[in-house]
């Protein structure tokens, strides 16, 4: 059980972004501070823009910054909006369900409040928590 | 977020032999049942084997069963022991990571915690929960 890359990059530009939020960024920059390939970062980034979390604008003196307001962003609907699923098993998607106990199964709900006791759980933090010590984190 | 597909059929695996604790199984049958493909369960069947939680017999009258003391499971446990690994992002593997804010960060912190809280939902209950209505399951 892994959260995507794509999550993973995208919590750290927004954790990076946050800290740095006084300023104009870039992909270059972000790719050059964590080694991530700049190709992974530019999907991230048009991703991040889609959702309102940050930024963009063109131009000489353009770049990216987080969106006013993103740092209050709850880092568990923040997870479960970048991830491309919460499917824990195959009959989390009934569209696609082949399983043939599905409907008397009691293992799915188990699943889903588990899966909701993380969402929870994270739900406790936000972005801005993630970055209260900034000045050691982006040293 | 998804759990892989051997851990899914692990449990459903587990589920059928618990449920026909009585009899003696195959991968035959459980591929069959579930319509899963036989190599698929051939090795779901040798690690749940490994683990002790199936026993196995050889020869004619041979096949498979549930382990004595299996369905007190804990489904977080057996979850945990089941998947690769539960290493949410990068820096979870020390080994392996490149993220160079890991030493300060908190999101680590958040991530470990919403993750002890999906192990301990889940081990509220044990695998002979998810069987306790078995006659309708495998009717």
């Amino acid at each position: 059980m892994q959260l995507t890359s794509f999550t993973d990059y995208s919590i750290r530009t927004l954790m990076y972004l946050a800290a740095h939020s006084q300023d104009i960024s870039s992909v270059g920059k972000i790719s050059e501070y964590y080694g991530i390939s700049r190709n992974h970062l530019v999907k991230v980034v048009h991703q991040l823009a889609q959702f309102g979390y940050i930024e963009t604008s063109k131009g000489r003196g353009g770049g990216i910054k987080i969106s006013e307001g993103a740092t209050t962003l709850k880092l568990g609907d923040l997870i479960a909006r970048l991830e491309p699923n919460m499917d824990m098993v195959e009959c989390f998607d009934s569209k696609t369900n082949t399983c043939r106990i599905t409907d008397s199964c009691q293992l799915k709900h188990y699943l889903h409040e588990a899966t909701r006791a993380y969402i929870d759980a994270l739900n406790q933090y936000t972005l801005a928590d993630t970055i209260m010590n900034k000045e050691i984190l982006f040293s």
